[in-house]
């Protein structure tokens, strides 16, 4: 059995952006002033990459059940027809697990603490775990593609493979 | 000077359905199961209309300051060219102030009061108020539209009527 202990680091926009973007209130953010002043908009902040054959935006609610650590990652996905953004409505932090887009690679995995207001975007074809929220359940506000088209690839990571998450690895 | 105090009702789909979507986990949404039982997924529930004249779907965070009541309603805006979905991130409800698409007239004005567990669509050309936070700032997740295009109309109520939202109106 070969055991692999997932490091989990703070996300951020660098760390992240070989799978995709970060959501989140930050001055590097293109911010424009509206409604004469009431509002600051932090103004485009993902790259919404569903338009292809046909598809188009939707949104939706995942309502996701909490993990208990240590926690083993079996089971990865990717959506190879389009991007696939995931916002928490809610205050509980969560972690995702994502490795690039290409051949999976169970060696290339990197898994991150996201902040309660925090969203990820998962880039076209980037594997990832479903979202991890510790402590609660959490609800998700999520923006991916509708349409025609297998817009859904799993990969299992080989039985003789151990990959977890423990407490004392998120930093 | 015509006065007028706005009555404001809990949102639902039903009374909100002449002006957009609203959003939020309900036993009516279609809800599937997915990540194998550990999450289901309230699906497609709004109508993201933006891909007109070369328009795209965009993703933004509008961070608002709070209100305070009474309220007086002086401008309404409506975009043209395409929907705009709001979901907040936190924990405040607001107030949402609408009326139909097509010539504005003040005396069809309709207030909501949103939990926030609740989002709103406003459908393209609906014209409506900026959301009014209550009790404390709040930050919204935005969906709209990018592109070419005039897409912001505003209109002014006239100086000689006064609509106001007072706390006693929150129903």
């Amino acid at each position: 059995m070969t055991e692999i202990k997932l490091q989990i680091e703070p996300l951020t926009k660098q760390g992240f952006a070989p799978y995709g973007d970060v959501i989140e209130v930050n001055s590097e953010n293109q911010i424009i002033s509206i409604n004469h002043g009431l509002a600051d908009r932090h103004h485009d902040l993902i790259k919404v990459d569903v338009n292809n054959e046909n598809g188009h935006t939707i949104v939706s609610i995942i309502d996701t059940q909490k993990v208990c650590l240590p926690f083993r990652v079996c089971v990865m996905e990717r959506h190879p027809l389009g991007s696939q953004a995931f916002m928490p409505i809610g205050n509980n932090p969560y972690i995702v697990v994502v490795t690039e887009p290409g051949e999976f690679d169970y060696n290339q995995l990197k898994g991150f603490l996201v902040r309660p207001d925090q969203g990820v975007n998962y880039a076209k074809g980037t594997w990832h775990h479903s979202c991890m929220s510790l402590y609660e359940a959490n609800q998700f506000l999520v923006v991916d593609r509708g349409g025609q088209g297998a817009n859904c690839d799993f990969v299992a990571v080989p039985d003789n493979v151990s990959i977890t998450i423990d407490d004392e690895d998120c930093l």
